[in-house]
């Protein structure tokens, strides 16, 4: 496609999510799109590899309807304020007008805490970790663009409820480390957890913790986030618990986001490249794909051997595809960089006299040839080596998208040279800092997104803390707090 | 619960999908349920079991919108009249009111078959194999049973295009095929699949052929159904592809619907006893729970041995799990074997002396001492053992409820006495046979399910045709037909 998805990023990501099906935006309904195969095959590993990890740390997955009466809403009022505007409403079935209106759920508290509210009775029923994997729906008014923002969209959404609030922050983090695990050790794609300002948390929250990853234009998008719910739902729900003394208690809550649709986002835009997808390993529909070079009369030999090689690979638990459709090699070579599949097998009439493979990589597009006695364990290295390799990589560039700026100018500087994330010292992330936030965004198009959490639990924000001298960068009173502006999704 | 499954079914079930914590019924939505942990952790296990089977057979995954714009549903006639008195109507987003109604996805070929118009150009796309598993909804005024019939469940639908009526013919074969695999050879669930009758076939297809089940009461349930669709919807939707000689044609198509929660539910009540569930191994979230039992001061000797049986069945790859819960062991032998958990393994102080565990069957109860050394062996062989015998026992019963009659007393008495399927003579299974099935279904409370399949297929329905003396059961009319009627959920 020869797009730099660095200087063009937008016509870059059009093209590839078309060129290589990723969805289809010609469905007849505005802000939907149709999630095309490959794409959901991925999207399918993600989600197993996301379960299991959720799974491995005593959450269960549950089913709940996708309809919720409105009547449920009434409870937790900043929720209501931040999620009806956005509601899909239905309000007919079997040809006759509901008495109540029937929300899509635009995602699952109301539905979830009443039910949570009869399961929990005292602490022998806590903690309580239910997490759903389905879609949800909103009437969005920002611009959509393919998996990163659409009026329909699948994600996990994790609900769990406690005895105390010490154990429900260390759920916060619980929540913080598996994205870590998954996001970026498996997926390879970084980001920082931010502590949003009080302005901007999830509407009910008591604090929003929210990931961060730099796509190639340099502005920020919104990955997994994780919230303290305190007892706001528990309060506005009645989810209560018989405590050791026998006293009625109030539960506390987290609630975590995991979007998939949008990490499969930042997948495709943080790894690919001008030939189109590059892949981890982990995610490949297809992780190798065998591609015969024919030459005269030699296809039978070739075919044979073909099979042969994709016999092996797939007894040894690769997913591989042997093409052998009637395209030219060149043809092949380019339209599964497209797909970008991690490794491809050249087999042609020399190599099966060596006995060996030509071994190709697709992210670093370096060849080798293997012999066939050599080729799993080289596979198998190949696999580590790749989704090591373009984690690195993305790890490196990341790096240089986290600047720091003391002035307005500067900020506007570094937000058009660099993007990425601009360290500013600021008054205050509690809710009086909202004007300096609206001032900072008129002047710069960017956002706050909040406080590094990091530096805050290793203790190392005594270090990071803004000097006596420093000022906000808005309001020019003492600086409190140090947090991050970025231009956004 | 020492209820009688066969004599006090509705009982039976109403009491396990309770006490065994499968749902909650308790959402204040008509119609919609909570599925809970221990019926999802099965069900997802159901979906990637198919799925696999469905992807070995060359479908492929994707997601299309669970929204649809009314003016979808005008393309074919026949499926609007089916399906818009079921649909749920969504006519407000976003704070107002829309110019187009949007249903929620009934079913998806109202959504899909206008981009398949879109991506189908020639024979290089076809055939064209897309499943998705979603849920859908739908107004149901029937009675509701949870995982039976609801207003939203869980399916699988597969829509399959083809450029002859042959391969689409073969498809609806192979659709049976793996509905035989899975639903019978893994999920040990016995069926026969009939070629409905024309009166009782999907809104919009040229055939229907549906797998039916015969539940504990004798009434029969519906399991995955196959339609062949002919050019019906190609036609209504533009499903073209130019053929070899640069021709226009429409494409025939297929449409493949597994309902998980059902066949859930056929796994519940066909497998279940009066102790509870029995899983197969396969779907059983837990495959084999350990029970200390302990004896005054050997609490920690016995915890070491089975913490040590839970490390070495997890790293054989046994879903495990060590009760080590303050309830008496008499407590813990009631309730997994209500969860239906397959295999117990107890460990008292004696068997810690002789290196030995005890381990108990939940199909048969039957327990045995089985040497620590010998414990992988053991269970890996209970696990086919399980899976087959409770297979066979299903079978043997379902065999006692195929029969036959020729009046409509002989009819009514067999529905009576042991329910099930009854072959009865018919005069037609054409759009004109159905005044003679309205006055069975009066007469005796049962449908007709239509004609055997296999039958037709295998050519032995030579044999299995009417003979010349024998008339319709219901008017008197030389019979053509032998149709099979069943009392029916």
């Amino acid at each position: 496609m020869q797009i730099d998805k660095h200087s063009k990023f937008s016509e870059w990501y059009n093209t590839i999510t078309k060129d290589a099906e990723l969805c289809d935006l010609r469905y007849n309904l505005k802000g939907f799109i149709v999630f095309m195969p490959w794409a959901v095959m991925s999207m399918k590993r993600m989600y197993s590899i996301y379960e299991y990890e959720l799974e491995m740390h005593g959450h269960v997955p549950a089913l709940f309807p996708a309809l919720i009466p409105e009547s449920n809403f009434k409870g937790e009022k900043e929720h209501v304020k931040g999620f009806i505007p956005e509601v899909f409403w239905v309000t007919e079935a079997g040809g006759e007008k509901l008495e109540e209106r029937y929300a899509m759920r635009p995602t699952s508290e109301t539905a979830m805490y009443p039910m949570y509210a009869l399961w929990i009775q005292g602490l022998k029923d806590l903690p309580l970790k239910i997490y759903q994997s389905c879609q949800v729906w909103r009437h969005e008014t920002k611009a959509t663009k393919p998996f990163i923002r659409s009026r329909e969209f699948w994600w996990i959404e994790a609900h769990d409820v406690f005895a105390t609030e010490k154990e429900a922050f260390a759920q916060v983090k619980e929540d913080m480390e598996v994205a870590d695990k998954i996001i970026h050790g498996v997926f390879g794609i970084p980001f920082l957890f931010f502590k949003r300002p009080q302005w901007d948390k999830f509407a009910g929250a008591v604090d929003t913790y929210a990931a961060d990853c730099i796509m190639p234009d340099g502005r920020a998008l919104q990955l997994p986030s994780t919230h303290m719910l305190g007892q706001h739902f528990s309060k506005a729900f009645g989810v209560k618990y018989m405590d050791a003394e026998g006293k009625e208690q109030y539960a506390w809550q987290t609630t975590y986001g995991p979007c998939i649709s949008r990490i499969y986002a930042a997948v495709i835009s943080i790894h690919g490249d001008d030939k189109g997808l590059v892949l981890p390993f982990e995610l490949a529909p297809i992780q190798a794909v065998i591609v015969p070079i024919y030459k005269a009369e030699n296809k039978k030999i070739i075919d044979v051997e073909c099979a042969r090689v994709e016999n092996l690979l797939r007894d040894n638990g690769v997913r591989v595809k042997f093409d052998n459709s009637e395209n030219t090699p060149g043809f092949k070579f380019n339209h599964w960089e497209m797909k970008g599949v991690p490794l491809r097998v050249d087999i042609g009439e020399r190599d099966i006299a060596n006995k060996s493979v030509v071994l190709v990589r697709r992210d670093t597009r370096e060849k080798k040839n293997v012999p066939v006695s050599e080729l799993i364990e080289n596979i198998n290295q190949s696999a580590k080596d790749v989704s090591k390799s373009i984690r690195d990589k993305a790890d490196a560039w990341f790096k240089g998208k986290i600047n720091s700026a003391t002035t307005m100018n500067e900020l506007n500087s570094v937000l058009e040279s660099a993007g990425g994330f601009v360290r500013v010292p600021f008054c205050t992330d509690a809710m009086d800092g909202e004007k300096c936030a609206d001032k900072v965004k008129e002047e710069t198009h960017s956002n706050m997104r909040g406080s590094l959490f990091e530096e805050k639990e290793s203790g190392k924000d005594g270090k990071n803390k803004p000097k006596d001298s420093e000022k906000c960068i808005a309001c020019g009173k003492k600086a409190k707090i140090y947090l991050y502006a970025a231009r956004q999704y």
